[in-house]
């Protein structure tokens, strides 16, 4: 199927079909200087079927993991285009998770001020969530995505059969960004997770994700508003994930762990039921006051407000913009 | 006078009057926290008004010249903004030449994802040309501006007080882009070049030049078709630049020499007297065959295709698309 979405440059298409990486020359221009951007943990195959249907491909494999997200790496893809001649006319495709999209898509965004980016993700969590709604970034001293740009690409492939070399730990760190989707957006998707066979109902799962995402990025590209329900579960993920690092958790992980302390005490049950059926942790082993201290710290990020997302019924979540004092005093003593 | 630009982003007000730089504050939000960057050839009293209007000023001062603009300063200005604790809710505003709005606006587009960009030019090149457009960007690798994004500023003034602490030189460096601007679209400007009293004239030919630059522009924003008229004179004179490097010529100086060849014999007469009224080079000392050389090194910049710019008759000009040979066969004998 296709999924259109409206960015305020261009629209672009959604590919989701088993088997469309192998098609992606019927979707993607690639009749010109390709540049293809993968990660040592993506499965070389991928890149290299890419790399077959392009008429002039030049692939960068850089080490997997959010260390990659960084400035050298940025100029280190910048390079190889000055090196190998790429015109304005010549693209970027990444191949592989929310590292690649989100360094490839930047690298595309600024080079001779933005030439075509094409995105293929090859994770559970890329393909419901970070490749669509056009942001892309590295991080910089420390701060996730500081440095980046709003950039839509100019189309996307979800090919679910990549997911069959993904280890179960990675699947369920992907899920639970729609598990997010599903709290804050469309009840029938959480329902899936609560009683449906997950695997059996992966492809759906993606779409209604994907439908939900496009919905709120539609209303709202550049995040002043509603965008900001998407960083349901993320204020306090991010925190565990700097508390621990991603060497213990996964971002996803951290996510699932972050939603729990933003849901009323009904929705918190149903949610720890969904958790454990995907194997994603319930409990952090991290300290509130400590999460707390490292939210304060982050505030410059957020100003001196923080709009914190919060989910009393399965389907619909409220923004509430309230000093940050407030807040750490509403989840202080949550058991997370 | 107040020039309104129509960019795909949002329209900006250009404020065009002598003694404007003092009420800043009236035509920018600076309520909040302000970067300010400025170069070493900027009378420092210029960046302390505007810090003097600020709430929360932080001021950044490069190294006067087009060395500065590169990814190393972006770093810097990036990184002075995470240590200040800049928000989305923040800004930057440029007081300087065209290096110093090319490479504060770019540390503003990428930022958090953008955050407003303000320009207040003060050389006679960036009030005329560079501080209208919305191009912002760095040179990478002996490329210039390779590596930057089309982000439009949320405003800016121009002042021409300031240009009284400038040299001769640099206003007739200036004024070679008005010149261009006259010669491919408004014959009326380039008559004031011919005959009017030029000192006498500056507002008006400030005012000119920029209504023509936005007439380009707002058909054309990205680049695709028309604004490739604003590239008059650059091919030849971005390898003039090359050669000779900017210690010898300025910028506008090599725009000058390059438009030369580009023009009918006609036209190319009247523009020969044009550029001795304003003391700017009618020779440039370089081979036509060693520019033709650096020409086709740059040429992975074009593509295999140039669009070269000529103009025939004042105030007229066409855009031939041709392979590069035919170019420098064209241009070939030409005495540059």
């Amino acid at each position: 199927m296709i999924i259109t979405v409206s960015a305020a440059a261009h629209s672009y298409d959604i590919l989701l079909e088993r088997g469309s990486l192998k098609r992606a020359a019927e979707q993607f221009d690639l009749d010109r200087r390709v540049l293809i951007v993968t990660d040592t943990g993506v499965p070389a195959e991928y890149s290299e079927r890419v790399a077959a249907l392009s008429a002039r491909p030049f692939v960068e494999v850089i080490e997997q993991g959010e260390q990659s997200k960084s400035m050298q790496s940025l100029e280190r893809l910048l390079s190889r285009m000055v090196a190998e001649g790429f015109t304005r006319s010549d693209c970027v495709v990444a191949v592989g998770g929310g590292v690649v999209g989100d360094l490839a898509g930047f690298a595309a965004a600024c080079y001779m001020r933005g030439i075509d980016f094409y995105n293929i993700p090859t994770t559970v969590l890329s393909q419901v969530d970070s490749s669509i709604g056009g942001k892309v970034a590295v991080d910089f001293e420390g701060y996730k995505n500081i440095v980046g740009a709003f950039y839509p690409p100019m189309g996307v492939i979800i090919d679910p059969d990549v997911l069959s070399t993904l280890s179960e730990r990675q699947i369920a760190n992907g899920l639970a960004e729609s598990v997010k989707a599903g709290l804050t957006g469309d009840s029938e998707l959480f329902e899936l997770f609560e009683r449906g066979d997950i695997a059996e109902n992966m492809d759906k799962i993606i779409e209604r994700s994907l439908l939900f995402k496009r919905s709120v990025v539609e209303r709202d590209e550049r995040e002043g508003g509603c965008r900001r329900i998407l960083n349901f579960g993320h204020t306090v993920g991010h925190a565990i994930e700097s508390e621990c690092g991603l060497s213990r958790y996964y971002h996803g992980e951290c996510v699932a762990l972050g939603m729990l302390p933003m849901c009323s005490p009904d929705v918190r049950a149903r949610l720890l039921n969904v958790l454990k059926r995907l194997n994603l942790p319930t409990h952090s082993g991290c300290n509130i006051d400590n999460l707390i201290e490292n939210m304060r710290h982050d505030k410059k990020c957020y100003g001196d407000d923080i709009h914190a997302v919060f989910v009393d019924r399965v389907g619909q979540c409220e923004v509430r913009s309230m000093p940050f004092e407030q807040f750490a005093a509403q989840i202080k003593g949550a058991d997370i």
